[in-house]
């Protein structure tokens, strides 16, 4: 196996500029950086994480970094992570890189402007000494920010890891889409429209091949016409009804309950009954859902569980001294449906 | 002036022990701590905190502590005071205590639950070396739960400080109560009907002042059965509405929104229409106001400006060195009302 040494030999710097670089230190240039581990990578070194941190003392404390913590479903997941280090007595760290309240959407294809603000909170956190880090993402995708030589057991909650030694925890939207589309079916609807979320987005993508799954195995399917992609936001709902409440649908299911709550608003203007002369569903059971009459049905995020399942993977590596086997290292939480009265049976 | 020495003589202690208990330290016999803080009472000590904090280097690292991250009213101060911090040049670290989490209502009559997490928590932020904290309530109330030794520079947000050298930033609930009664009044209402909070709950209390106050100038009054006190949940709300929604009253205003659903919900049943036979008004400007139909006529909380200015002061106090003179130190901030569809004028 090739040592930290014969890195250092092969990129022409010293051994504890090598060790630097692999535990994440500062005041490395980014040039000597990226050829340290471009040779890493190329060997095939396996840095030793778990040997460094035996060496320090443990905490018994957790950072915990959330990309947001304005985010409706980042709290959640935040306190049930928290319940578990407290009683598994673990102490916890929080720290909020406040990427939406600084830029609304615009970061999502700016990963570096995630890192301004990463950086430093990764720092501070090394400095406090804790123990291991769970990242909470503010919507899933990929997640490229975090340093691949990050020295810290770390989890990623809400969203992928793209980083063999950082698991993950996230929502089962394929299996949501499959639930959602599966009820409208099992209440005997045959035309159903969706108003999806934006297109590229992975929660969208997940929930929609769950969709036509549901769709192909009842031996219907989706077409470009069935399909409105709305932002997320209440007026895109309001605007995929236009096209979809022209009588030719039963059913709209919405990939979110704010896109649903934008169908209400549309209904209401044009006279629609919803739950009775068409049925709309939503996702995500955020507070509002129960607040729309008739009441939204929509599907459950697992946002504690995904949390206590973060929480115990993390302390879990940390206990064990290893990270998990990379084939577990994406785990998938289901939702659940909740019924309330806006569908409605085909007669 | 007397001196630590004298303390400790009076006492029967070290010289080290009083300064151990005026800094916040542990290992020290609660009966101790009990006998130098009352002599220290009893004559008017003052340890100068400053000069002390002054012998170590800032780290211009902000701790802040929330009662409970999961209360709609945290985030917003807890980011707006992020936000300051950040222009300024302080980072922030952030502790949550998860109090309704952890124990739903049942802390609110006992300060010793919270300081079994307080306590802890503001161990840790010591020995990060926070240079100040900003300790955000869950709800309004004077906090005991804060030592009186505790060494830091220290903000209150959203609750009223019981100690002179921490200042605190609240909600002006009197002039809320005001507002919202002035604009039924103008509107033509003389029977006006009030769904409150929780009797003893000093939002309750103040926002009814307010309310009182505006009654009286209009040389009107609430007489008790105008009230019905409930219990900020949405239930309460439809246990009122039974009460005045009778033909006696032109206009209920309800202490907060999800109260105001709650009419919405019994007026629903009875065909009473919002906005047309009856005025209903809420309080906080909670995110289903505006999902509700109509949409809610109701008073926005200045949350954002409750963290902006606790930083503010708190960064204030940092580098004057100084506390604020106790006559400025609480300050109440107003709310601005939201314009939606369920008020309507007396005809």
């Amino acid at each position: 196996m090739i040592t930290a040494k014969e890195i250092a030999n092969i990129c022409g710097v010293s051994p504890s500029t090598v060790s630097n670089i692999l535990n994440g230190k500062p005041n490395v240039s980014e040039e000597t950086r990226q050829k340290v581990w471009q040779v890493v990578r190329e060997t095939g070194y396996q840095p030793n994480y778990f040997a460094a941190n035996m060496r320090k003392r443990s905490t018994r404390t957790i950072g915990i970094v959330a990309e947001d913590l304005g985010q409706f479903s980042t709290t959640p997941i935040l306190e049930s992570a928290m319940a578990y280090c407290d009683e598994n007595d673990y102490r916890t760290i929080i720290m909020n890189l406040r990427l939406y309240d600084k830029w609304k959407d615009t970061w999502y294809d700016d990963e570096e402007k995630v890192r301004q603000s990463l950086v430093p909170v990764l720092n501070e956190l090394q400095s406090i000494k804790v123990d291991g880090v769970i990242y909470i993402a503010g919507h899933g995708r990929v997640i490229h920010c975090l340093p691949q030589d990050f020295p810290l057991p770390t989890m990623i909650a809400y969203a992928i890891s793209d980083n063999d030694r950082m698991p993950s925890v996230i929502l089962d939207d394929e299996q949501g889409g499959y639930n959602m589309t599966n009820y409208l079916l099992g209440l005997g609807h045959k035309k159903i429209a969706v108003i999806a979320g934006v297109k590229d987005n992975m929660h969208t993508q997940e929930r929609m091949k769950g969709c036509r799954k549901a769709l192909n195995e009842a031996g219907l399917s989706l077409q470009d016409q069935d399909v409105f992609f709305g932002d997320w936001e209440r007026d895109s709902g309001n605007q995929g009804a236009q096209k979809f409440c022209n009588g030719d649908y039963s059913a709209i299911w919405c990939m979110n309950d704010l896109m649903a709550a934008g169908v209400y608003d549309f209904a209401r203007q044009k006279k629609i009954e919803i739950g009775k002369d068409i049925t709309v569903i939503g996702y995500d059971n955020r507070q509002v859902a129960g607040y729309l009459y008739p009441g939204l049905t929509t599907s459950d995020l697992p946002l504690k569980e995904i949390g206590i399942q973060s929480a115990q993977i993390l302390i879990g590596m940390l206990e064990k001294k290893s990270f998990p086997d990379p084939k577990h290292k994406l785990i998938k939480v289901g939702s659940k449906m909740v019924l309330r009265n806006s569908a409605v049976k085909m007669k």
